[in-house]
């Protein structure tokens, strides 16, 4: 490869836009999965206008120069991570949010964190509901480039769900504007949605139009203990065929340990498993809901059941799950599973974990947005025991696998990135991949969209 | 062209599912639309099977022979008029459908009526929310093809936000299966919400997942008469901007008018606009929210304003709506638009559509998903005064236009069909058809799916 005309991109791009500077570019390579694989980039473009975003991909197609899209870099699965010889695209200072409070939407720019979009809605009185738990650390764009779920989004839907409109620079440069203000639009084919989730390979996202709805009205809180996971995932599949909770989340044992550790909140320790589950239900019928719910976890053999409407009380438990990632961490060098499976398989899943951590001697944590069958079995292994190391990967592989047997997915929020493409083709099969490829050659024929990502 | 092989299709095809019958190709040519445009086919596949979708594909494939997928012929814009020399795939054959109640999903085929799939569902205390008003009579196969909404979507979403997974078999025949039962994956290319609406030109569904929720509570309903439609339309704006309603429907006085001579309900006939709203809010949250909403109508001028708890009175009500179409149809020939704008600009869109038919010198009526800001005007015509013709034609082309100007649609679920083809590219641009059209060439090749349509 001969290296690109770098001076070429100095010259459409305003100072302290283009960085190559080795200390800087050092902080663009990895997300959040510190992915081993990373490159270095020949430079970093610091966007500020999607025109440009535009003239950075034009260079990069005209001398076929690989270009990483990157957010906020809290991706879990190395989408966003750096490609030698390549350069990286970050939307980081293209943050600016318009409410249109009448039209019920937001207008964004895909480098404003899921948080100051929430916090811009709230001040009209509405709600963009999907929240990550990394929502104050990621960017709508990221949300939007891996479908990004969250806690509320048993009830309310990922974020495909919430995307009206699209500004999405393709990769020959060109701009185009997908949908808009209007709530249901068929006009063409449906395109929108394709570059919900396809994790920067068909195209950059450089403005988004979210829809909002009402704020949500106040929360009731229900908190459950179980001596076993599988108790408590059986507890999720009853409360889910009844209901729909706002929230329903469970933490395993090891994970209410780390989350101690990190942060002493009076967890039970020595509970196999903990149900955190809310409801927004207006009126009387959230306090009705709650109590529904408290009675099926009695049923399933719960230990312990607790009600609270107290906003604290309540925000202390949600954070508690919020912070079982970073929580986890510390315990080791990790490998983060996303698999997820149909609702009423969501005991075999946790027990099919515990059976692979067994065999392959390795600790897995499991956290879970347990509502959706969507679970984060988390690998901690000692990354200086090189049998460990391997013991892990295999794991890794191995949770996967039953998900997939179970007919569920490698991947329900994360994005397969780099960490899981070498799964794919299990899960979606030889006609499906080899549908994805065509799609992928037909919008990146030239292969320099996020290159080794999800294909 | 040379006549295509009919005898090499009939050795793949069981007997009567194959039919070249002239009487029974007549009943395939058209759609609700009564498209002129449309064509006969050489022949009419009612397939049992996906096999025997896929052999009929495979077959015009090989003769470059095009398919119109067919589901139930309610479509409204043309989608499935009969091609010359092309066969009709119909799917109308196909009706099974399955409920996971555990999983809360229902696993249907695609002949299988809307309402038989709401029906199968509610049998296990389960509610799939899209509602076409055409609900009765419409497939569910052609409910995804044109992303149906309805009536409930203004708080529950479009037939999009319910598909989990589907069978689809592509251009060359190839069948795959996209998704499944597990709730959220993000797994590859987000390839699935792709054939959602795309009319049957990328290919045919054999086989759907769709989400189900809880059955819906009951309902309260607020209905309001206005002096004009532009005052229903504020007051319409306003409610949105302060809740959610679970239907927000609005009927001009020629609509009234024409659902009274059908069947009298005593809808007040010298009423400018009618609103009908409902809440299925749980609990004393439900009466809080029609009270706020006849309050917003009050403040908003109407001049009555019912509510009323009572299921048969209710169900007049919205029965009254969904008679809308037919009993405009019986006023003389019709053209239907679909156009949708932010939902703001309603008003503007109604008072806009006036002066068009004042202007055009003809009569149009309005029917409207006002919640989500999507409206038929309804053009009501005498077919044989050939000026009327013209002027209709040509107001039909000013609401599409005038919908673009708005920052609207010309479609917002009937789909572009053969009907609003030639007013795609001034909605989209130059850059989103070329798109469009890339994607197509993609996925078909040969253009064998459902020429004309759409494209
Ligand atoms: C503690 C923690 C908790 C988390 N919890 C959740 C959770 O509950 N649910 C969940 O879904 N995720 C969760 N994540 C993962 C992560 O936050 C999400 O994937 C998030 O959407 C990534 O956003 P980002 O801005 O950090 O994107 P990045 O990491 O920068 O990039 C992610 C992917 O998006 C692409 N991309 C970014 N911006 C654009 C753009 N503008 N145009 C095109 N492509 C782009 C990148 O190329 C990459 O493929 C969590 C992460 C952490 C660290
Ligand atoms: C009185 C009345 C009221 C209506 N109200 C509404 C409403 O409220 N909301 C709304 O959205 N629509 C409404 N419609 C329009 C119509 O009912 C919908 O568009 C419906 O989704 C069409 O379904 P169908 O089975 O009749 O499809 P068809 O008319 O047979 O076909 C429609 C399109 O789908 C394609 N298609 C059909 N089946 C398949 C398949 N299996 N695979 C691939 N492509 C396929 C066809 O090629 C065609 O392009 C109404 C129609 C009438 C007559």
């Amino acid at each position: 490869m001969t290296t690109p005309d770098l001076p070429s991109l100095a010259e459409v791009l305003p100072a302290g836009v283009l960085t190559t500077e080795p200390a800087t570019l050092e902080g663009y390579r990895f997300d959040w999965s510190h992915d081993e694989t990373a490159g270095t980039p020949l430079a970093v473009v610091r966007a500020e206008s999607a025109e440009q975003v535009q003239a950075a991909v034009r260079w990069a197609a005209a001398h076929r120069v690989p270009v990483v899209p990157r957010g906020a870099g809290s991706g879990l699965s190395g989408g966003a991570s750096a490609v030698d010889g390549g350069i990286v695209v970050s939307l980081e200072r293209m943050r600016a949010i318009e409410i249109d409070a009448a039209s019920g939407v937001a207008v964004v720019e895909p480098g404003a964190l899921n948080a100051a979009v929430k916090q811009a809605a709230a001040a009209e009185g509405l709600w963009y509901p999907p929240d990550p738990a990394s929502y104050e650390m990621c960017s709508i764009g990221g949300n939007i480039a891996t479908n990004a779920g969250g806690l509320c989004c048993v009830k309310y839907g990922v974020t495909a769900d919430y995307v009206l409109g699209l500004d999405v620079v393709l990769a020959d440069g060109t701009l185009v504007t997908l949908g808009g203000k209007r709530v249901k639009d068929v006009a063409g084919l449906p395109l929108l949605k394709l570059y919900v989730g396809s994790e920067g390979t068909l195209g950059i996202v450089t403005r988004a139009v979210l829809r909002l709805v009402p704020s949500q009205g106040p929360l009731a809180t229900m908190v459950a203990t179980f001596a076993s996971m599988t108790e408590a995932a059986r507890a999720v599949v009853e409360i889910r065929r009844r209901m729909r909770p706002s929230m329903l989340e469970l933490m395993d044992t090891a994970t209410i340990n780390a989350v101690e550790d990190l942060k002493p909140r009076g967890l039970d320790r020595e509970a196999g498993a903990f149900l955190i589950a809310q409801s927004d239900a207006p009126g009387d019928a959230r306090g009705l809901e709650i109590e529904a719910m408290g009675e099926v976890c009695e049923a399933s053999g719960a230990a312990e059941v607790l009600a609270t409407t107290d906003p604290e009380e309540s925000e202390m438990f949600v954070d508690a799950r919020r912070a079982a990632f970073t929580a986890l961490e510390t315990k080791g060098s990790a490998l983060l599973e996303d698999v997820g499976v149909p609702v009423p398989l969501l005991p075999e899943l946790v027990g099919g974990v515990a059976r692979i951590a067994a065999e392959r001697e390795t600790t897995i944590a499991v956290v879970a947005h347990a509502g959706d069958g969507n679970s984060h079995p988390f690998i901690v292994f000692d990354a200086n025991d090189p049998d460990a190391v391997a013991r892990s990967r295999r794991a890794f592989e191995d949770v996967m696998a039953l998900a997939i047997s179970l007919g569920g997915t490698i991947t329900g929020e994360h994005g397969v990135g780099r960490a899981k493409r070498d799964a794919l083709p299990a899960q979606l099969g030889e006609d499906v991949m080899a549908l994805n490829l065509t799609v992928k050659r037909a919008l990146d024929p030239a292969g320099i969209l996020n290159p080794g990502a999800l294909l």
